[in-house]
């Protein structure tokens, strides 16, 4: 008789999001002339920049004829798109990463799930604490935390490293030594980072203690600040601790579309097996390539057009960050993120939890955000706001934040 | 010091089709005279339909404007999708198969690497043999195979179950009984299928002694004789012992285009868990949806239009099957498949091995075909011919063949 992994039984009730959206609708059909305005799940509303739809319909028209006909990419990514990132978000930044540590993907979730796999059962994780959820879920599913405390929010086997007001949201070293480290910097969802400088102590601890730092970067789009790294190959040393993870979705409004990308430096080794050959067997096994016209789309967001179009786009979600942050500190909210992050993460009034504050926006407001105990333990009385709605709603919503 | 996955060491050598593609690299640079003519890999070479082209035109200019722009995808797939699945392959039928049993999927590759997961480390696999290699790999990785003899070229831990001439490339059940089984029918790489009442035997089989079928029905669209089930779930039973696995590569030539489905029954369970719910979870914690524009151009298979393109494109490719199985017959070759599904397979001439005649094939017909032992080690002294080239490359190799 067939078993199941009976990890995935472990895991505590449904995801995040699934239950926002079941409480929104169960709203919304109580509440049907009252106009809800969504700033909860992290995703965008602005249409794909011009030079991308030119570049997917004429990636269509390619398909249309036997001549341009393209049929399975290779696993790793096409040549156009890898050589465009290496360029551009690379060593355009003075980091030297090559092609062939680029493996393309459909999107930094599915890799933030998947990179757990070519590591040993019995690593020890840490994450910041609230982080994206995908981390310790992909972890628990492989058997790797352990047992959860229900009433602590927290598994036996996982290192939380709490980024809260008291430590400014900075990630310190924690107690036990981690084998694998989940930083997600901009941080999803705190909107809060780290300086280049505190980067490279992480890098030089990760040396240290031989860790490997798997660096989530979907968010570096929106940083702002001159002192805060892009990649974690800006640090030195990184190349032999640590993967990063980038994303389409948030840079170039990619979430429907679905591209990203992993880096695995070639001098990232445990002994002498190459953590790059083994993710590039990963893939070759496990995928098929992210889908043609996707990385055509991929590629015009690094042309000159492109380029242009999003740095607009970038600055339309900053604007809706800035009035949202301004917003609430005016009606003496305390507020942190929107500077190099396109999340407001707000401190609940005292003695509401994250979840009572969820029901009490949603209520009054009619204005949906994240509860911040959705992401960790210590985002418990903290909430989120994303500033991915359009112009008009995001006003909208702070008008009537102010007005409660 | 963090550790990896060690399963990955085990994988011996490289993935067939890196292999292939190397050796053809070494032959085409050393003639460059020559053309070759790919009749390997299983990549189709046919334009997408114009219904198809169609629709992804269209969802291309909805994601350029505000009002029509889509983001995050359901994870599990848009209902217009879901909806066209359930009718037109279960429903219309009589497979009684709802929307919410199926799950849309970057394509059936990942879902036949990511399946194993929601079973336990201990569950015993059994494999046709030969068969698609991922099925296997995707069990090494994760540490459910035993060691390998790389003599033999089987896993102590897999059931292997032959598919030769002797048995008519039927799978009899095996001695020992297996926790998951994986059928892939039509089969690759033999092109050979078995009958609607003998697949009634595996799927009771399954039922008896508690197993779980994984069935890959990626060839279904090229069946041609009434007595073959283009579904498992046109057996009686199968709802309780059977997930099956469904592509849009070959049936709409989606290679490039990414788009795959798995059907997870509402009754599969194991003891009070849901197959169903689990895999649900997997998709929703490390999948995000597969692209919209795909998901429409998914849409148009099931249009009218649609269909009548595709039924002329799989006819196009059945006649290069023909053309190959005929031929191949009157230079004296034995040969098997071509009839249900897209490949021949034919026994090698005596004395050579599957790569002896891949060599012999490459460097006097300059045509590349697949060697069978790829595929397994029953597949050693085989080798396939794939119907996915061009009529005229099809016919040209097939002159070639004769004239050795």
């Amino acid at each position: 008789m067939y078993k199941i992994n009976e990890n995935y039984q472990k895991l505590p009730g449904s995801y995040l999001f699934s239950n926002i959206a079941k409480k929104v609708n169960a709203f919304s059909t109580a509440n049907p002339d009252k106009k809800i305005i969504r700033l909860g799940i992290g995703d965008v509303t602005q249409p794909l920049a011009p030079a991308i739809i030119e570049a997917m319909h004429g990636a269509v028209d390619e398909m249309a004829h036997a001549e341009s006909f393209r049929g399975y990419a290779p696993d790793l990514g096409y040549d156009f798109l890898r050589s465009a990132i290496a360029q551009n978000d690379y060593r355009a930044r003075g980091c030297d990463i090559g092609e062939d540590e680029i493996f393309v993907s459909d999107g930094a979730k599915s890799d933030s799930g998947n990179i757990q796999e070519i590591f040993a059962q019995d690593n020890r994780i840490a994450v910041c604490d609230p982080v994206y959820p995908v981390y310790v879920d992909s972890n628990v599913m492989a058997g790797r935390t352990g047992t959860y405390d229900a009433a602590a929010g927290m598994w036996s086997d996982v290192i939380y490293m709490p980024c809260t007001m008291a430590n400014h949201f900075v990630p310190e070293f924690p107690e036990e030594t981690p084998d694998l480290i989940y930083l997600c910097l901009p941080n999803n969802p705190t909107g809060t980072t780290i300086t280049r400088a505190q980067l490279q102590e992480w890098v030089d601890y990760a040396n240290r203690v031989g860790a490997v730092i798997i660096y989530d970067a979907a968010y570096e789009a929106y940083i702002s600040e001159e002192d805060v790294a892009h990649s974690v190959y800006e640090c030195e040393g990184a190349k032999t601790c640590a993967i990063e993870l980038r994303s389409f979705s948030k840079n170039a409004g990619f979430t429907g579309v679905r591209l990203g990308f992993t880096v695995v430096p070639k001098e990232l080794k445990c002994g002498d097996v190459s953590l790059n050959a083994m993710w590039a067997r990963r893939h070759g096994t496990k995928f098929n390539g992210a889908p043609y016209i996707v990385q055509r789309a991929g590629e015009a967001v690094y042309s000159e057009a492109g380029r242009a179009q999003l740095k607009e786009q970038v600055a339309y979600y900053m604007e809706n960050a800035r009035l949202i942050k301004e917003g609430l500190s005016g009606a003496g909210y305390t507020v942190f993120g929107g500077v190099n992050a396109p999340y407001i993460w707000l401190k609940t009034p005292e003695g509401m939890t994250s979840w009572d504050f969820f029901d009490y926006l949603l209520e009054n407001a009619n204005v949906v955000g994240t509860p911040g105990s959705g992401f960790g333990p210590s985002g418990e009385g903290y909430f989120r706001l994303t500033a991915f709605g359009s112009l008009e709603n995001t006003k909208a919503a702070i008008e009537r934040i102010k007005n409660l």
